[in-house]
């Protein structure tokens, strides 16, 4: 099938969830983008790092074929930032994280694992280096930034650890290069993957990277003045017109697709570096000191004993996941699926799991254990799409 | 106007607040009594702690009525425990906190605050002494679990920390006494206020603790066999019948009231005890060792620089309360509302605010600052309504 159109047949049925109310509480965060976000549209939300998150502005089909086609926007409010500033700066992210940090120039992002003392993992960043003492950790759903207070509570090293007020807008697809380079300028277009910038946006600092969580070509601009955000928001809608930018949110079929894993469902502090198939992120060689080291080193030694997989099942789309499913090989429970989507283009459904590793063998029978009853799958390797559309 | 009945001319118009839907992600964590409340008509939900918790089965004055005359039961299944066990158990518990705990007995529990080094508070659980070497915290939103991992990668103690499947349900109200000796037999009648018990329930074990946060006489049901929550679930529910037994959330109305403060919205990381009327759980003194001593000491030293007060609006009643509101005097604004409800008994709207100590008067003209334009009330001190109803 060709991605640049949907199919013939109309779109395939969305997994539906099981949906209540959300009274807005005062105690949760509200984004720059919060407000603009209800106007525009935006008709569910989550909560992530203690901030409403947009959840919808359309149907998530057609949210899919937006982001593989052309530009969208997502304001992706509960991203937040722990800043490190100071004379240990270095240091202390150095502490965070196995990945080896010794070459890291400023203007470089980074996606690191923050592990803690046993392995497991604490949070995904992204690192942005803004300044040779100056870093932000672009966090998932944990809160680093209590951890981290945490650890120098004992440590005392020389750095200041906050929260900036810092929103983050996506702005991924195809067609996000042009938007930005319309907004930024040329020096946009020539950003290398994972640097960032800083610039102003409609006269508002921001920090713009070229990364993003959506497998395809895209961006991050991190707005720094928090008041700012209705204006800016209606800024890069209205600059997006002439490429058809479209509102969206974090698309689950995509990053499924291209094996994306999402802090919380598919990693947590129980899951290691070389299970989720991010060892490459581990350096157990390199001489600087991090949390974690000796547990890594002995896990490595050993051996991962289980591996993240693929796992695909034909159409119907699937309804209903709304937990981890059980996942069955030969009737026996052997993990959980952990995140689930049903792909367009694919025609079918796929989803991630953690496995033992003596059955982490593409082509494997499994069995899905839905509220509907069972359901027949297989293993596959990821990603279920490689490299970028458009 | 007596407590024990609603006003001869109905309810008072209760604060509504926007809703959009919530749609489950498999990455929040359901409680033990997630598929229970949803059967038994919970309309609402937030996310506490990164796990699903009930925001509403009935109206929220008929649920005040409700605690105010008789037995609720409200699933709080946000409400997560840091598990702290090993050798070191109680020197790592009293390097969290401020309060001296020299004279902490197996069986007690204590109201904590966790304090960070700059003396701002982290988290404000009760702690459950359930053994020499053994503590749960009982906490707020925050993770608390992040904070003691980042503290023990460097300290390095003897302890293990984790974060148990425990669900906790609070039994609330005048009549919770009768049910929970209908439960747990004559003992739970003389268990103390801040006191602990292990026992079961319909065959599932489960610690009691005299303790709640209603402001009204209340029990926690902490439900150690998660997969039998749903049994666990109606088997309260059926026991409680012959009391009138009802389903409810924690009220706001009746713990601000009552002058009870929420993590996140009334204290956070910027807080500190002193500020928020809680130095009593503040021992400079003690010869232990706690982290935020340092900074505690100078903080009381030079006297706290604000201080938490009532707010008092005449009816009718506010709505819209989603964010916190300015606060204004004489024009300028000096501080935010960051609780807000209508008192059906007290007949106006009261909130929360922190204010500098100079203005910390009570019955100071203030001004809100509602989306709907200012509305004019005065300070007053705390509590609201002081001692239990019933």
């Amino acid at each position: 099938m060709n991605a640049s159109s949907p199919p013939a047949g109309g779109t395939p049925k969305t997994p539906s969830t099981t949906a209540v109310t959300l009274p807005f509480q005062a105690r949760i965060r509200k984004s720059a983008y919060f407000h603009a976000s209800l106007k525009h549209g935006c008709h569910s939300f989550g909560v992530y790092n203690r901030t409403y998150i947009s959840m919808g502005f359309q149907d998530p089909v057609k949210e899919y074929w937006d982001l593989l086609n052309g530009v969208v926007l997502w304001p992706v409010a509960g991203e937040r930032q722990l800043e490190i500033k100071g004379p240990d700066a270095s240091q202390f992210v150095q502490l965070l994280t196995p990945r080896n940090l010794d070459k890291f120039a400023v203007g470089q992002c980074k996606y690191l694992l923050v592990t803690a003392d046993d392995g497991g993992i604490v949070n995904d960043p992204v690192c942005l280096k803004l300044g040779p003492d100056h870093y932000w950790l672009s966090a998932a759903d944990s809160d680093i930034w209590l951890y981290a207070r945490g650890i120098n509570a004992m440590a005392r090293m020389d750095v200041e650890l906050s929260d900036p007020n810092v929103s983050v807008m996506q702005v991924q697809g195809p067609r996000s290069v042009d938007l930005m380079e319309k907004m930024f300028g040329p020096q946009v277009r020539t950003l290398k993957y994972y640097w960032c910038m800083e610039s102003t946006l409609d006269d508002a600092p921001v920090v713009v990277s070229r990364t993003g969580w959506s497998s395809e070509w895209g961006y991050e601009i991190y707005l720094r003045d928090a008041a700012a955000g209705d204006r800016v928001f209606e800024h890069i809608l209205a600059e997006g017109a002439e490429f058809g930018v479209q509102l969206g949110v974090v698309s689950q079929i995509r990053r499924i697709e291209g094996g994306m894993l999402s802090y919380g469902a598919d990693m947590d502090l129980t899951t290691n570096p070389f299970e989720i198939g991010l060892g490459r992120l581990v350096d157990l060689e390199q001489s600087n000191d991090f949390i974690g080291r000796d547990a890594l080193r002995s896990i490595a030694k050993a051996g991962a004993k289980r591996k993240i997989m693929g796992v695909s099942v034909p159409p119907p789309a699937l309804s209903g996941f709304i937990e981890p499913w059980a996942l069955e090989v030969n009737g026996d429970p052997v993990s959980t699926v952990t995140s689930l989507a049903f792909s367009p283009r694919l025609e079918r459904n796929i989803g991630l799991t953690i496995v033992p590793t003596s059955l982490a063998e593409p082509g494997r029978a499994v069995s899905l254990v839905t509220p509907d009853g069972p359901v027949a799958g297989e293993l596959q390797d990821l990603p279920f799409v490689s490299g970028r559309t458009g």
